[in-house]
């Protein structure tokens, strides 16, 4: 890659900052450049870049609430977005873009796989892509890549597939405060029965990984069973961000499973929860030849979520415009890394 | 997908035959046809596939050693070509499906990434490729997936890479014996000695893969080391197609390191031995995150291969055209696989 990519980061809530502040370090390589900070936050509008990040030297980056205006100023090549989960909050963000002929990688886990949940949505967005000639892609590291990438990867060496079976096991105590908030860690089972209630509890793109896998293999599903409880603690547990008493809630369990014809064909299953033990991705294809695939240790959410991110960022400058999902992607890979600064 | 993909099977050695086997079975999906088959062996020539791969039923496809009739007449989109290692022997081949408008998924190893090891082939296949609107891509197991598309995709999640070490242990007892032959095993110290000597022992491919990971992450080697030893038989073991006594060559230690200023960046570190003990793949990636990932019990090599060929036909159709790399190929997945069929 010899030009340079252009990047406005579009959203500085923590998975931003961390987007932003990595994408400053990748400056060094060459091959990328920030030009371009917006956030809607009246406090943090008008700051160099560098003083929301902490960094002793100044960007030249103004953080602007004015997206139009940075997308059309900025001669950006792509926007790194993530700004909300929910795909109805960043329609009109994503419209901006494409018509400032931004390319977008977005960490709406919606976006995803837009196509069941929100098809109205999808179409007008495909649309105004294509019509613009950008790219509209959602990842992070899941949905994005631990649940659907590793997985259809995973069955790449195989002739035929007869069971997918994915597990994440995730230790949100090492993740950051909103993450432990968003799977309940300290709050009652009670409190849990509640927000479960309200439908919008739970990880955010189980479902959109699933659908990814199930189209990526050409698999119809017919039906689709999915399951949200609590993971109880069995001891007391004290993070930086919350406190777990025994019999509290640590955390979630969310299960989702694809059947055609009352078998199961793809199961995820994943539990995010304060002191779990063991945390690993596992992908077992049932298959020839089968796969027992395991990452030790697991792949640490929250940086792998700002690694997938600013690492398609060059893979969607080579994808057809379009609202496209990481099937449409080419192989991942590192982006703009530079082993020898580190190397001493 | 909806249209059937028209294939055609080059080359019906073991694997070819074993591809073609795979194809005929994924006929079944309606998603794709084997339309062809051609080997220059007179033995095979003129017979029904059906007779070689023993099977019941005739499959109407006669195999014909005239590679220009077949590809001519054949309508094919595709051909997985399975013919021989080494460029220079399978550059006319890749040039008479070029001339029929047919794509090229090949095995043979050193047309994975032939930019160094042979750059005026590489030029002019590229040319010509391109010129008849085709596709040329070099896969399979490994090199294809397990020392390259794995550990590019592993860094997909990391913002920052340092180091990376892959790790390939196969148990050549449990494979075909072709490959027992290809280790050396059975022979003794020196004449694996003699054999090394003459420059084309060895697995091949390392160096490609190798390649493929520098280039993927835009890293520039200033070295490159390689090493060849024999694995020694510390014990009688017999296979299917070998017997190896204690202190014979049991099979081989193929390992290579690319550096820059001294610091080793990629190593590629890969054993295929009869009497293997814990065969596996594993990808450990030093960087933000850490990666370490490992297939328990590895990827099985033969199936493997057949299936790294068989599911890149669908996705060399949305590649553009030329001598093209895993790198320029969307992310894998199985392709035509029927859970249906198997689920009872």
């Amino acid at each position: 890659m010899s030009q340079k990519v252009r990047v406005v980061q579009y959203g500085l809530g923590p998975i931003g900052q961390a987007a932003a502040r990595v994408l400053l370090e990748k400056q060094k390589t060459g091959l990328v450049e920030l030009v371009g900070a917006i956030d809607i936050d009246p406090k943090k509008a008008g700051k160099d870049l560098a003083e929301l990040l902490n960094l002793e030297t100044a960007t030249g980056i103004e953080i602007s609430s004015d997206a139009k205006k940075v997308l059309r100023e900025s001669n950006a090549d792509v926007a790194v977005h993530t700004t909300s989960s929910f795909l109805d909050r960043v329609q009109e963000q994503l419209l901006l873009c494409a018509k400032a002929g931004v390319h977008v990688v977005s960490s709406t886990e919606e976006l995803a796989y837009p196509f069941v949940r929100h098809p109205e949505r999808a179409t007008a967005l495909d649309m105004v892509a294509r019509q613009h000639g950008v790219v509209f892609v959602g990842t992070g590291v899941n949905p994005g890549f631990a649940m659907d990438t590793l997985v259809l990867t995973a069955t790449g060496v195989c002739t035929d597939v007869t069971r997918i079976q994915a597990t994440r096991v995730v230790d949100a105590g090492l993740r950051r405060g909103p993450l432990q908030r968003k799977v309940g860690a300290g709050i009652t089972p009670e409190a849990f029965a509640e927000k479960k209630a309200t439908g919008t509890f739970g990880h955010i793109g189980l479902r959109e990984s699933l659908l990814l896998v199930a189209e990526g293999l050409d698999w119809t599903l017919d039906r689709i069973e999915e399951t949200l409880d609590p993971m109880l603690a069995n001891r007391d547990i004290a993070t930086p961000h919350a406190e777990v008493t025994t019999g509290q809630v640590a955390g979630i369990h969310h299960a989702i499973t694809g059947f055609r014809h009352d078998h199961p064909l793809i199961t995820l299953d994943l539990k995010m929860y304060v002191g779990a033990e063991d945390p690993h991705d596992a992908v077992r294809i049932d298959g020839t030849p089968p796969i027992d695939l395991v990452v030790q240790g697991g792949i640490f959410g929250d940086t792998a979520t700002i690694a997938a991110l600013v690492n398609t960022v060059p893979l969607i400058l080579k994808t057809e415009p379009g609202l496209r999902t990481i099937k449409d992607l080419r192989i991942p890979r590192a982006f703009a890394t530079s082993p020898m600064l580190h190397a001493h």
